[in-house]
Formats: C-alpha cells, structure tokens, sequence
C-alpha cells in the first residue's frame, strides 16, 4: 500500500514530507502522468491514494483500481464530477485557503476600475499629466453571489472597507458581517441595487449559465460584473453583448468555459472587459501540503478525512 | 461683512449654501482670482472670510486686507506658510475627509503591483494567455510615516487585510491597530523589515528631503516605496537612481516638488515607477462644504474655529 504525488509541484510536495518526518520512501512522485504510464501495472495496483492536480489525475485515475482516496490540489474539482467518471475513491479538496487570496484579487480590479489605474497608466505612458476623476469603493455596494468560505471572507473585507455587503446564497441564512442575504430568486429585486456583482459560486447544474443577457439587463449601467466562480455559470457571448452595448459598464473575468481562452474568442475583442488566466487564487504547496498532511494521518488511521466533496452536490 | 468664495467648484459651494439655507446674498463667489481684482476696493475691505483652494488664496490674500478667516478646501496648505506669507488672519483646513481615499489609493497600487495588474494588462493586450505569478499583501509588513487622520485610517484598513503595521510618527506613543511605532531616529532598525513604505507626512521643516539615497539603502530590494504626502519630501535623482539601479523593486508617487511634473523630468523615463497626477484624495465640495458650513457657524458667532492650522508647526 502506498501513495502517488501527480502535480506539477510534485517535487516540492516531496520536500515537504522529508522536512515534515513522513516516510516517502515508497511514495511515487510525478510531474506528468505520462511516467505514471511506464509504471508496472503491480506497483500501479499498490497505490491507495493520491495527491493530485485535478486535470492530471481525471487521466490517471483509470490507471489506478485500489484508489480509495484523491487529494485534490485545487478547490475545483468539477472535472472530476462528469457523468461518466469514475467514483470509486473519495475525493477530496482544498477549503479556507482561498478566501485571502480571491479578496485580494476582487479587490485590486474593484479599485483599479473606479481608480481608472490603466487610463492613468496610458497617460503617462504618453507622457500627459491626467488628471482624472478618481472613484471611491466606500459606500458602494457589492453584491457577492456565494457564501461559503470565500464569498464570506471577501464580506469580512468589503465590510472593512465600508462597503454595504448583500450575500446571495442557497438557502438564505443572516451572516455575521453581511447586510442582506438572498436566495438566486431574489435578484430581480437585489440586481439594480449592486454597483459590484461578484460571482464565487461553485459549478454545480445550479449554477450554469445563471449569468446571461435577462441578468445583466437587470445590472446598472454603471456596474461591474466579476467572474472568479466558474466559467460554465456565464453566457459568454450575453456579457460581450451587454459590455459592448452599455448594458453594463466593466467586468473582470478569471475563468472561462474553456481554457486557455481560445485564440478566436470574441473576449479578446470585447471593451471594458479586463481578462486574467485563472490566477485569481493560486494554490501555494505550503498550503496545500498542510491540508494533505492531515488528512494523510486520517486516512492511515482509519478516521474520516476532511474536505470531503460530495459527488451528487458537486462541492 | 462679507465672505469670499474663490474655487473651481464656487458655483458648487454656492448651490450647497443655498441649499443648506445660508444667505449668501452679501457674498462674492469666484472661480478664479482674476474676478477679484475688478471689486472694488471698497468691497474688497468688507471681506473678512474666505472659502479657497491655496493656489488662489496666495494671490487674493494681499487684496483682502481684513481677512480674519481663511478655510482652505484642500488640507495641504503649504503654500500658504512661507516666510513671507501673510498671517494676519486664522487658517483653517479640512481633516478627516482623505483616510477612505487615501486608503483606497495606497491599496489600489500596492494590489496592482502584488497582482502585477499592469504586466497582466499588457499581456492581453498582445492577446497572450499570461500565467503570471501572483504576490499577497497579507502578512506583508506596511510602515506608514505618518500618524495622524490619515495614516491612522490607512492602518485600520491594513490590519484589515492581514497586514503588520508599523507607524512613524514625531513622539511615538501606542496607536490602536498599530502593531508597532517609532520615530524617524528608529529608522535605521525598522526600514529593513518593511514591504511596503508609505509617506503621509506634512510638509514642515522636519520632513524635508528625508527620502534620500540613505534612505532607499535601507529600505529592502524588493520594497516598494509611496509618496502621498509632500513632494518636497523626497530627493528625485535619489528615488530615480534607486530605481534605476534596483535598490528598491518599484515606486508610487502622486505628488512631485513641482506639479505638474516638467516635461523633461527624469521620472517620464524611470523604470518600475508609476506616476499619479495629485489625484490620491479628492476634496469632494459636498464634503468641504460640511466643515465650512459649521466653521462659518462659529466664526459668525465668535466660537473658536475647527482644523486650526498653527503657523510655526505647518500643520
């Protein structure tokens, strides 16, 4: 019985568990699934867990028939969830390591959108003293859509920075530090409200394609929407209507239905559209590896392990 | 008896006056100083408060020889000070109004710079799918030079975010939500810790030419430095050989010692510097309007007068 590190960081993963006092001595470790392919189908038979990188283990795990538990590295795992993947094993993912991070990353595209960072950066690229209007986020309102650990974290923040906070949600529950909650049937009446629209929401059959023309028609003219959910969730070609016609005024997207973004999307053309490469929130090995390490120690010890996705509810 | 509105926003201060049920029937209200000098004598002598931004007010003050009151709109009234400046009339400015923009202008470009938001801008721009690194500013450590409305609300909102913060001010003492202050003397042992160094500091005798070559030495190679305080503060050919030769990674300046920059000023050609046009902290008129509304409420009943500025301290 032994384990299996598939992650472009696999190294690093390894050095971790040396500094940390875990025997890896029988531990495989690769950056590719490729070497998994040269492994004996006996020594491939031995591996009982794994720690993996979603879109490297969705080809390694028909490799490997005794798993009984994938460590995911990444918070999303819905390429893991399809219909006709396999399920034999529990999955499990990374929680509570994001919310810093994804409140960061809304929070420097809210302030460079009303500071007008890049209208400032071109003007003195062009060597003009601009002086601009310049945009406050106290006051404003913004709108998160998901409340788990990271939509509720970005609330603590906004909150911070004077922000009026309104969490939609699932089921709608009062959230210390959120000033109104709402469920996705709510947002007729929510939507006109929302100088900031930010989507956290996971992928689940829910959530897709909820962000199209009839939603961003109920947005202000002024408003930003933000996308660091999931791709699936957006009608792409409605939001590159509704930013090219003035249905709203920016948005900010980090995921995308599919990716890398394809050389012939109409977003590489679309105004007041700001793109980023699915980097809102990196998974930094530190990090991980704690989350890993503990549920390592679970799992040799027979009790339940943590961050366990349900397959049926996709998170 | 009468008073003098002389701003880019008069008719903006006259509407508020009026709106507010001040009778502003006696008062003169100009956009520029120009207008001034076309009253009579006469009318000039009745004048014995005035509503300015300091570029006008340093030309009217001679031409108002019962000046008894002077509200500045803006609070840096440095201009104002000079040897050989009239002080025979009460200065007062605005406080309280710049710690949510400042604060919201420190963060913007320390987010973008962590975020690499500019990099990221230009990759797509050249249509290139960028998978950058991303850098946090939680946990990083922040010193603010400067403790007073505006560092103490640019603190709050670091701690906010996880930051450490480090205060600078002219006699520390403990500051609520600073983790730890000291003065310009403890420099040489705080500089080296920081990530980030922001100037908020006035411009008085003590804050001249601080930020020196010295200075930078001791600053970390990968900190950033921001200036929102003073212009007059910083050493230019210091900050841009500093830059130039990496002995810090970037800089953020919003005030310069002459505004507008010259066109053939060093700084157009640095690298790793980004320039704002004295933008940080609007005075929003509706804002100024409240502390002069309730000033005016005092001077015309003989009460003392709030944001007292003293002459010899500069502040």
């Amino acid at each position: 019985m032994t384990g299996l590190i598939l992650s472009k960081a696999a190294n690093i993963y390894l050095k971790l568990s040396e500094a940390h006092g875990l025997d890896a001595s029988t531990w495989h470790a690769f950056a590719q699934v490729e070497a998994l392919r040269e492994l004996s189908i006996e020594k491939r038979q031995q591996i009982t867990w794994m720690l993996a990188e979603p879109n490297l283990a969705t080809d390694a795990i028909a490799m490997l028939p005794n798993l009984k538990w994938l460590q995911s590295t990444w918070a999303g795992i819905d390429r893991l969830l399809g219909a006709g993947s396999p399920k034999h094993f529990t999955l499990t993912n990374i929680k509570g390591l994001f919310a810093p991070l994804m409140s960061e990353y809304a929070l420097s595209h809210i302030l460079a959108h009303e500071r007008q960072l890049l209208t400032h950066h071109d003007a003195f690229t062009r060597r003009t003293w601009h002086e601009h209007t310049t945009g406050v986020i106290r006051g404003k309102t913004v709108m998160l859509l998901g409340m788990g650990s990271i939509g509720g974290g970005m609330a603590h923040i906004f909150k911070a920075l004077g922000l009026h906070v309104i969490g939609i949600m699932h089921t709608p529950r009062p959230v210390p530090g959120v000033d109104e909650v709402g469920a996705l049937k709510d947002l007729a009446i929510l939507l006109p409200r929302a100088d900031y629209v930010i989507n956290v929401l996971p992928n689940t059959p829910d959530t897709q394609d909820i962000f199209d023309a009839a939603f961003f028609a109920q947005m202000p003219t002024h408003a930003l929407f933000m996308n660091v959910g999931r791709g699936q969730s957006v009608i792409e070609a409605d939001l590159a209507e509704a930013l090219q016609t003035g249905v709203i005024a920016a948005a900010v997207l980090d995921v995308y239905r599919n990716e890398p973004l394809p050389i012939d999307h109409v977003f590489w053309d679309t105004p007041h559209l700001t793109l980023t490469s699915h980097t809102a929130a990196p998974s930094f090995p530190e990090e991980v590896f704690e989350i890993f390490k503990d549920n390592l120690e679970r799992f040799s010890t027979g009790q339940a392990l943590c961050h366990v996705v349900d397959f049926n509810k996709g998170y």
